[in-house]
């Protein structure tokens, strides 16, 4: 085996590391032989080089296995579950989880927290009064088997060489590198124990991926490698250029996912959760492709067995399931600051990373990892891309806990949206899916 | 002023730094507001982008005032010091010092100590009974204005950031890149208050750089930088394939440029010293070209001019001002183990880098910047490039404390003579001259 510093030179140098080169590399990292600087060191040669398919599920393995994998196997089915890469006012998963676990997939799913401009899915669960997301894994196991959906947040147990590779590229510039983003999304989601996952891979403004190359190779990669791991891998790539729904915050995000399990909710937010849904069950097996899979989510929805199942996993989970049924028992901060259209004319955007630091500034979001969320405030973002709009509408109502609290966003929100002459056609919400369908 | 890390986010997407933020990356670095890690990052970032001369000016200028700079400003005259970029047997300075500051060009040199198969001449100095290499800034100024050299250590105050970054570098594969080896070495030699610096730059496989391709890269680099940083830079292109002069070791490296100074010494490590020297002179403004600084060198031999300054400067700082006549006084291991030819034939190769390492295992050297060397072991290098050779010839000489500390290292020295059928031209010394001359 060659040395730590001569695996360096090697990636360095451009050469392929074997899979126990690069298992060594994670695990002298794990134990200290390999110190943060020069683990930074490589993963800037990695950001210049690349790695192949083989050297990611190398990366992914040693990361997944320097810590501990989930045992579901006394869990029936083939368990699917879904990851984003994240975007403004993707809630998607709160409504998504309980709607596939209706329909006989098992979801098990570990989630994250927001930060930066991207809201979190455990930030949101938290705004239900009781619920918890930091259950044993045996509580997990138990719940996945017997609701058929659990979201809880990492453990310090998953994944962790992962977790700390990860805080060491966000400050040295090495967290724009594919094969690195696949095998910290991969290592992260298999160690849940799942057979499949589906991908929703964000593409816009308010996503990490910006443009729709760089989203599309992302997508490619993560199911090429996904694969060769030896599991059934789909993503589908979705618009990110405007927030997701309506609703952005914890509270107000929670009602909203569960707005589309009583049958409401905004198209695009119901058109994402749909499409997804559709995915998992056709991956699950228990659909015969996508016709199917909607009819099948659909009639979860209209049976209320959807939201039955959401009231069971919340009451699981210590929360008040009663939510479920009335979503104003999810605390909304009372006063209301409404952005208003300044002229006539079409929105022909609407900048999610803008609203996102809104939504952040407002205190719904973090911006270092130690920072507390207040689950109650948020916006309503009224205006949509392509709609007309005239001078005075509203375009977007900011939930506060008083109206100081809206004066340092007010002049951000507004300049979010882009008022034209013309209308713009709006970008349809499904840009691509991989494998093609 | 960019952050920390958008800094080296520039460098990775190839930007070229403004002096001011390369200076705040170095002052961050030094304060600790920018982590080992970063670092790192940065200094692969580098390995990739390269810097421009304008760049490597600003870290030669960071690193050097991240610490003390010399004050020889009340020494009179055009100061000038030599720097090798180091090989096997390469003790040049020992002689060339006192040599050239007896011409009249002050020589305020500091050195370092001998790491992996090169050797150090702070570690060859040490082998003269009481000298010492550790002295305050002001004796050092005080002894270079009233002998015309002297010869220390780098001190803690001396570029701390260089010595910092070196140490990364060092095991985080990112030594091999030429403006950062560049910033380096300059830094610490502008450290010295000096005007003018004569760069031997060693090439072959006993030195650092292996091809002449990329000595004389570094070379350029070396004359271009130090140039724009306003002092007068030469460097000479010499060869390091073989061992220079037939030492190797510490006493007996020290012994062999006493020789020199007494008008003897192996004929190319007398070039390399006058060649050398001849600049020094030229560029300190004592001789008119080099056919007079030639001249004036072989006169301060023969007149024993020069053997009087090394007797000063070596009194001046506690060491036994008679080695200089009587050079039986530097103690070398009694015991001698032969090296013999095992067959008819011409040396076609005397491998310097098998024999720095044999040198480092007998311990004349060291793996580890903590451990000690044994000044008295050492080898003799009786076969040269080119030689006809006959079978049972001593080839080479190894000097121990006892012959069993030889066995581990007669087979690795005996490997290091290549003996084949047809004699080959020896390589010439001097291989280039940056700028042409």
């Amino acid at each position: 085996m060659r040395t730590l510093v001569e695996l360096i030179a090697a990636k360095r140098d451009g050469e392929t590391l074997a899979a126990a080169e690069i298992g060594h590399l994670v695990a002298s990292f794990a134990s200290g032989a390999l110190a943060d600087y020069q683990m930074t060191a490589w993963l800037m040669a990695v950001f210049f080089r690349g790695l192949d398919d083989q050297e990611t599920v190398a990366l992914t393995d040693a990361m997944l296995y320097s810590g501990r994998v989930l045992d579901l196997s006394a869990v029936p089915g083939f368990k699917v579950d879904k990851h984003s890469t994240g975007g403004v006012g993707d809630k998607v998963s709160i409504a998504l989880a309980p709607l596939v676990a209706a329909c006989g997939v098992p979801v098990p799913m570990v989630s994250g927290r927001g930060l930066g401009h991207t809201g979190g899915t455990l930030d949101k669960l938290e705004a239900i009064p009781g619920f918890s997301t930091q259950l044993s894994a045996a509580d997990f196991a138990r719940i996945v088997g017997e609701v058929g959906c659990c979201m809880i947040g990492q453990t310090a147990e998953i994944a962790p060489a992962d977790r700390r590779m990860y805080a060491l590229r966000d400050v040295t510039a090495t967290v724009e590198c594919i094969p690195l983003i696949v095998a910290s999304i991969l290592s992260k989601k298999l160690a849940e124990g799942i057979d499949g996952l589906v991908l929703d891979v964000k593409v816009g403004r308010g996503a990490f991926m910006k443009t729709e190359r760089d989203a599309r190779a992302l997508a490619e990669a993560l199911v090429r490698v996904g694969t060769r791991a030896g599991k059934k891998v789909v993503a589908l790539l979705t618009d990110m250029e405007a927030p997701l729904g309506v609703a952005v915050g914890n509270a107000v995000e929670t009602r909203e996912a569960l707005d589309v399990l009583a049958g409401g909710g905004p198209p695009d937010l119901v058109e994402c959760t749909m499409r997804l849904g559709a995915e998992m069950l056709v991956m699950g097996g228990v659909a015969q492709g996508n016709a199917d899979a909607g009819a099948r989510l659909a009639r979860a929805i209209a049976t209320g067995a959807a939201a039955r199942t959401a009231e069971r996993m919340i009451a699981a989970q210590g929360g008040d399931p009663r939510v479920v049924g009335d979503r104003s028992l999810l605390e909304v901060a009372r006063e209301e600051v409404v952005v208003e259209a300044a002229h006539d004319g079409y929105l022909v955007r609407v900048d999610a990373l803008a609203i996102g630091l809104a939504a952040v500034a407002m205190g719904a979001g973090r911006t270092r990892a130690d920072q507390r969320v207040d689950p109650a405030v948020g916006l309503y973002i009224d205006g949509r891309p392509g709609m007309r709009v005239t001078r005075g509408q509203a375009l977007a109502r900011l939930r506060v806990r008083s109206k100081e609290d809206a004066a340092p966003v007010v002049e951000r929100v507004a300049g979010s949206f882009e008022v034209g002459d013309a209308p713009r056609a709006a970008r349809a919400l499904l840009l691509g899916r991989f494998p093609a369908a």
